[in-house]
């Protein structure tokens, strides 16, 4: 079964959201002064590929470590949308054969190819608030997109990410590979974000099957 | 198909090696305030439920994110050696009904009871080194482990980690949640490390589903 991952790593010159403070990773030790090697690893629940809770924009609402793990794998359909130009509007969920039993949407909208370039963080493809709720009214686990936000990113006040994250559907932002997914048929998606307390938004490991 | 989160939440008051720094959440920004809540994260990539890379222990050698994401997931079997007292001999590996592509061997010592308690990093059981050259003969993806080495806490030589990663072996540390699997059948292990550079340890999320 090919699996392929969809995690961008964490390092120098990655892609951040604007204002995101830097990633850091600090060796600790070393095998050959101190037969290990360790390094101390700083970032933010909201770098690289990763996932957001609904924590994320409603005060004490629902964290990523309060959900068992069967929230974060399921079965997955690829939406190309490379053809939009701006807002990807709720048209875009006829390219998918079926909704049944569908768990997760990713959204391919190409603009992972400027990821570690400062284009990556200019306004790119993000989805319309007729799409957001379009999709809310699906009993989705997630979606996922290839881009900083679903949202407009110097929007202030996140329509997609609230409409979504009010009805417990999860975001995956930063995706990358998504050409390497089939897009004629489902795959098994498994987003395990690091589990850690009160996690509004975790780094994920983001991988898919079929 | 049943899921088991098989993580430790990486939180205050979690258990941890002698020597590693404390991990810290920092809230940076607030719903309220800010429109969006956001953390910093600061943890070691060998706090918590983690993984060991080959170049944990020896210099130069292979890290987590050289590795495709199909060297953490596999065939796994459950090991229950709590009879056992102090080393886990080679002959519990009997206990595995076929060895035939089997891809992890998780060793339940039920040291997991102690987590969160000074006792945790108290020396617990460990496996020999007679079990870790038994082990570094198959053509095992991994192994995991419900306490904080598969070594005596106070090896300064680690020889379980040496032989096995020596091998390619990666190692799961802090294990939780083993009285949950199933101890007559195979399952599925999806281990998956944080994606970052140079990673001779990461934490990891790891899910079994049967």
């Amino acid at each position: 079964m090919p699996i392929v991952d969809l995690t961008h790593r964490i390092a120098d010159g990655m892609s951040l959201f604007p204002g995101t403070p830097l990633p850091r990773i600090t060796p600790l030790a070393w095998p050959d002064s101190d037969g290990y090697a360790e390094k101390q690893i700083q970032l933010t629940g909201h770098t690289g590929t990763h996932m957001d809770a609904p924590a994320h924009v409603f005060s004490g609402a629902t964290t990523l470590d309060q959900w068992p793990c069967d929230r974060f794998t399921g079965s997955a359909v690829l939406v190309d949308c490379r053809d939009y130009d701006g807002p990807v509007s709720a048209d875009c969920l006829d390219r998918i054969a079926s909704l049944k039993s569908l768990d997760f949407i990713l959204f391919r909208t190409g603009w992972e190819r400027y990821w570690g370039t400062p284009h990556y963080a200019r306004q790119g493809p993000y989805l319309s608030q007729e799409l957001a709720l379009a999709l809310a009214a699906l009993p989705l686990k997630g979606i996922g997109i290839d881009a900083l936000s679903p949202d407009p990113i110097d929007s202030s006040t996140l329509p997609v990410h609230t409409t979504l994250l009010k009805h417990g559907i999860l975001l995956i932002e930063n995706l990358r590979g998504l050409d390497r997914l089939p897009s004629d048929r489902r795959f098994e998606l498994t987003a395990l974000p690091l589990l850690y307390a009160d996690s509004d938004g975790a780094p994920a490991r983001v991988i898919a099957r079929f």
